[in-house]
């Protein structure tokens, strides 16, 4: 007894990341309880975010702008590049404020078993970029899952011939971790880097 | 880094119920990848069902008309009345497609902590309707909560004045339960209601 409106909408919801059908449910009629103060506002930001934000094409972040605004920011480091696999992982980098060079975002991982290659990822436009452009040093900030770690190898390897340095982001124990709660490979890669005090 | 656009459609995903900052996101990327085949049609969707859509005046249920289709059908059984908290627990008995009377949503359940009385859910309303149409057997379908046990409690007391017979749902081991993985007091009810076979 749902009208069809509301099927279409619960219909769309739940093919949202993390939503299923029941709490897509749930979602609908969270908006139609606030229909002034969040669902016609959220109409009309998705609206708007879809018309206004495309994709950058040097570095493949989202911005209103093309280039984005990281790229050109001419007050960043230059001769720093950061892989990272996706928008996501760029906002986190961005987020800590800890980085402030340019960045280049893969769009996934390779994978044989998908049929994702370096040419599906944004691998060539990388490899040209490094070398039209004077990047001094490459940190590959790739997830620490078996994928990123298969492409962050792959990519040490093609960027062999550039005179850049490459380097990747440390494995260790994360801060506030507790060792009882860590896996073994994490345990084993902090203590292989230990260092002294 | 993130633009306002982008920032604004954030803070409304996270506002969704299930969504926080992280991954409200996710979603936010998701919609940009599949912009016309999600993000378009769900800004409309969205719209469209905060427009066409409202509250039925006599049950409480939502629907593009009010009367509701429910409430407007004259083929369901007219002396059943079932009293439910939620539109979202009325959907759940629609769908179990074993029900064929006649809705009345409360919108909520007592709670003197957070200061909710007969008077702010529809608790007026529903003695009065009942006294207004010859409804039969009143069924309280509560949720099996604290809360929804004692409006279940308090509804039985004020509907004692009226003709009607009030009934509960059963209490039990669910279709497929385990008893291992089952509390106490479920156990203890299912007990208590055994049948001979």
């Amino acid at each position: 007894m749902i009208g069809s409106e509301l099927q279409a909408l619960i219909q769309l919801l739940a093919k949202l990341p993390g939503l299923g059908p029941r709490s897509a449910r749930r979602v609908a009629l969270h908006l139609l309880k606030y229909r002034t103060e969040l669902m016609i506002p959220l109409s009309e930001a998705l609206h708007t975010a879809a018309q206004a934000l495309k994709i950058c094409h040097t570095c493949g972040n989202l911005d209103t702008q093309d280039p984005c605004a990281i790229c050109a920011n001419n007050n960043r480091e230059l001769g720093l590049l950061c892989i990272v696999e996706s928008i996501a992982d760029l906002w986190a980098l961005e987020r800590s404020g800890s980085y402030k060079g340019y960045y280049h975002v893969l769009g996934g991982t390779l994978s044989a078993l998908e049929g994702i290659g370096p040419e599906q990822l944004k691998i060539p436009a990388l490899l040209q970029r490094v070398q039209s452009t004077g990047v001094r040093e490459i940190i590959l900030a790739l997830n620490a899952t078996v994928e990123g770690q298969t492409t962050s190898y792959y990519l040490a390897d093609a960027l062999k011939t550039t005179k850049a340095k490459v380097t990747a982001l440390a494995h260790g124990v994360p801060l506030g971790g507790e060792l009882d709660y860590l896996d073994d490979g994490t345990l084993t890669a902090a203590l292989g880097a230990r260092r002294q005090l």
